[in-house]
């Protein structure tokens, strides 16, 4: 999520009403997610176990909840509760604008795209030319969607991200800053869900095809020309990378990587990386033939056992 | 399903054209689902197999298609088709009424509500204060929401439950005169979908969080501060107790109880209770060591099969 | 799908710009799927391999990449891309039209049917009497719906057939000039999404009940009086016969038969035609008998293996 324009680190920690730790004219251009964050941008952290990566990470400026030694050319936000200061800033930056009509007079939408009855389109919406948008669409403030696009009635752009910090007595909910990015010729089917990133972009890139009733989780990036069947769920920051095939109802964990022209069969949940070019099956999911190999000896196990009774 | 007065046993024996046991003035109350029902109320049996927990429970009133004795203190009404004559009563007191706009003139909403576009709200509805409720939402007459709820876009709250009976050339429809119960605090994710109660309610109670493409059936209740991942499917009259965490695309059947802060791993087909604390895994699901014991012994079980052939 | 009036041999050809073999006045009603074509239709086959069964099944035309010996008493259309070239004649026959309001002039609706508030009903739509329509649903154009059907919030009916061809740099989307026929009685849940045919229909059969959230694809057709629970996934061109019970989550890969009366359990995954009568379980599904009889030995299984430690 990139600010309108950037900040000083002091302006932002009078924003916070934080300490800091580096130049006070150190400039600020967004807060994102650590696996895809950039020079200049904030990402927070607040616990001791992920101190290092964010330290270590492409971050410039890091809103934790120990003044640690802060790494050079860096600088550190320091407060007691960075999750709340993030929420704060997300809500400084990005607060919720309520909509006055179906279609939002700030929304751009491109030559020869026809968008039918009932589709509600947001704030600052964008739209390129030569999509199909069916009737029932939801398109939440900020999503960028590119040409010759199919929307399939039903489907919902941009929900917040199912993110929650689990507090004494209640769930502290993240507010999403980021966006979702549907790249050219995507098509995306009926009653399909594509939630925004938290602060970075939920990402469909060039000619991703994906049927119906699929879910896919917040900045996740779904790569070029890839196949997904309905009623695949993809959880949250999973990468999916170009030509991967995900057929119908597969579940994906949060944070995956699924490589490269890599197959995923039918009802499978993976739990791990699946490497580029290999094929899935089954929940948790193997290299198909290792799988199927498993599912024959299955099979004949009850005859074995019974075979076995007298030796054991 | 409460009656909106006290009606007389009497009164509702004239309703449905059946014979009566027990006092012509016993007041009765309403109609409820045997497993959440109170004195006053009626319950509806219509096979031997479940007279006796019919008439043992704390209904005041059995509906039942045989001329049993009637236990003390109750009634009971006579009928050659219980279920038929349940659904009349359904019928008589909440017959279905069309809707002339989008947002009924006889619904309540709280003060600092937020209802975005293209939003349907049905008769009866109450919602309470400082909700957001997201386009293409839809809210069947008589649900009932608290406040500080957030309803993602798509979400239908208050659709029949999916309860027939096998009847000799086709399936009858059990009408729900039930309804739905979102209590303060809860999310609710894009095109989530939670059904009436046939005769009870469905409710979500307090601070609890649902992803998207979630389904929860009729009747069932699901406690405070759960977290339920996307596309959870839970069947009717389930009991979810409060704390549990049910990740993405689990199943689990009617009846069933979900032990306090018990954790349902992804993909996990439930057929059994879980108990309070404990975690499960696989379809059908186990406590989630043993599943992985299991799981390591079939993935050695090709390797063991192979050595066997000796001596089997 | 059916042409408006019938087509010439030659007329077609010339419409797609290619050569033919056949008389030149020869008689064409229209385009079908190869499951269930009628003499006088088209049918396409781009690959050698279905080439017999295209030229041998009931068609009466067939638009093919390799200049073949033309069985007595049908016709050949020869086109480099047969695929591109079926693409051209359904939008010849069937070109998309853009929708001005909610519900289309052309649409014919019969007596007593509710349509509640903001759904969206297509061109040419036709719907039978004492329906109930939901809000927020979405019927696409030239979809047909009997009487006495129920469909509930967020259904969406008649969107494309997922189906691309694998081009070199691209997915190349095979248009849908199919459409879905709903026979009477059925009831639709809340944000179900039923595909239109390709060039055939996807139908529904009398008296069917189909919960919450279920998937059926392009070109499948469903029996009468069968259930079908909540977040059930059916793929393209399968057929379910008359009185099947399909339980919650249940995926079904395309083209298999699930047989008359058939019960196939929750979560299960089916790969392989299904029996009439018989109870499946399982993913991949078998026989529930033997299921069971593996998940017990499955079950054993830890405790043998550290057994057998000494023995292998």
């Amino acid at each position: 999520m990139q600010f309108p324009q950037p900040y000083t680190l002091q302006q932002i920690a009078q924003i916070l009403d934080t300490k800091f730790v580096g130049k006070s004219d150190f400039k600020i251009t967004g807060m994102n997610e650590i696996h895809v964050i950039n020079p200049g941008e904030i990402v927070f952290v607040d616990h001791p176990k992920y101190y290092d990566k964010a330290l270590n990470s492409k971050a410039s400026v890091i809103l934790i909840n120990k003044e640690v030694d802060c790494p050079e050319g860096k600088a550190l936000l320091i407060s007691e509760d960075p999750f709340r200061d993030f929420n704060k800033l997300t809500d400084y930056f990005k607060r919720f604008q309520k909509a006055d009509h179906n279609i939002s007079d700030s929304a751009q939408i491109g030559d020869d795209t026809v968008i039918q009855p009932q589709v509600f389109i947001g704030h600052h919406v964008k739209i390129g030319k030569n999509c199909l948008i069916h009737p029932n669409v939801c398109i939440y403030d900020g999503v960028e969607i590119g040409d010759n696009v199919i929307i399939h009635a039903g489907v919902v752009i941009g929900a917040d991200a199912f993110y929650y910090k689990n507090r004494q007595t209640y769930h502290d909910k993240l507010k999403s800053g980021g966006s979702v990015v549907i790249e050219d010729g995507v098509e995306l089917g009926a009653n399909t869900t594509i939630d925004k990133g938290v602060s970075a972009n939920t990402i469909i890139k060039k000619g991703t095809k994906i049927d119906n009733q699929v879910q896919i989780g917040h900045d996740t990036i779904v790569g070029e020309r890839c196949i997904i069947a309905a009623q695949v769920g993809i959880a949250g920051c999973v990468v999916v990378e170009d030509e991967a095939t995900i057929w119908g109802q597969v579940g994906i964990a949060s944070g995956l990587t699924i490589g490269k022209k890599s197959t995923i069969l039918a009802t499978s949940g993976i739990s791990k990386d699946c490497e580029p070019g290999k094929t899935y099956f089954g929940s948790p999911a193997a290299d198909v033939r290792k799988k199927y190999r498993e599912l024959a000896s299955v099979s004949r196990l009850p005859e074995v056992l019974s075979k076995l009774k007298k030796l054991i």
